[in-house]
């Protein structure tokens, strides 16, 4: 059975927010990257579509180095969503974080054809700045490591 | 009058190697980043689509990453080009680049609807390693900061 994002952050953001390519609900074209926890981990699976190829059978790294930032600014708004949650009660709006910074390790080439599973860890570096280390696993393979810095939205961004 | 890169590395690669989502020009579906010299920069020039939205207005990192990513290996592979042409004189393959890690530093928000440019410096650290420092522009705005390390592609790759 085809393993599946069951909550995810995504649905939550408001429409204005839901436009990236990478996990936007309302962008047509886009990957519909869909994170949600798994444990105290966060999780985003996405299956590469057959055009993701860097050489054929492998997956190309923009497609990684995407999944990763999507599922960075995912996990941190859940961790956010969460510690607000805890601190608030009730229901809490997500937070929307963009990308400060975001590194990637290729470790082992992707082998295209199966899900890819992006595997994080979150930490709080202060209330409006969060770290995400990603694992990237190709069914049971260690594939890429991923560090993302992300930050909440700033008012340049909103103000377009 | 649009600037456009007249002589791209990834024109000159074997068709098994012209694959690449970000940069094959055999993906009928991809993004065909085509990288050349200019002066002793490398250049990758690129208009994102409507689609390849962050929030309206602005370009998703993915994209981005994407971009400093096949701008890395294209440039790693017109230096050793260059090098291995400078060496032995005549034509040279152009050799086919992975790569082993990439960092981005989203510095502004990257606005839509302009082409984007990376300008990339290549420094050999080994033979077989080579590093690509890259600056993304938005017209004149600075907007990221890239480093690549890439590799030579290894036999694991090939011999798929």
């Amino acid at each position: 059975m085809e393993e599946k994002v069951l909550k995810a952050i995504q649905d939550e953001y408001s429409d204005d927010f839901a436009w990236c390519y990478g996990c936007g609900r309302l962008n047509e074209n886009g990957h519909h990257f869909r994170t949600g926890w798994q444990g105290d981990n966060t999780i985003t699976i996405y299956k590469p579509l057959p055009e993701h190829t860097a050489i054929p059978g492998f997956v190309y790294g923009g497609l990684i180095a995407s999944l990763i930032d999507c599922h960075g600014t995912g996990s941190a708004s859940l961790a956010l969503q969460q510690k607000n949650v805890e601190k608030e009660g009730g229901n809490s709006e997500p937070p929307r974080f963009v990308t400060a910074s975001l590194k990637v390790d290729f470790i082992k080439p992707t082998p295209h054809g199966v899900p890819l599973k992006a595997i994080g860890v979150v930490e709080e570096v202060h209330p409006k700045k969060w770290k995400v280390y990603t694992e990237v696993f190709a069914e049971e393979t260690l594939c890429a490591k991923g560090e993302v810095v992300t930050v909440i939205m700033p008012a340049t961004f909103k103000q377009k």
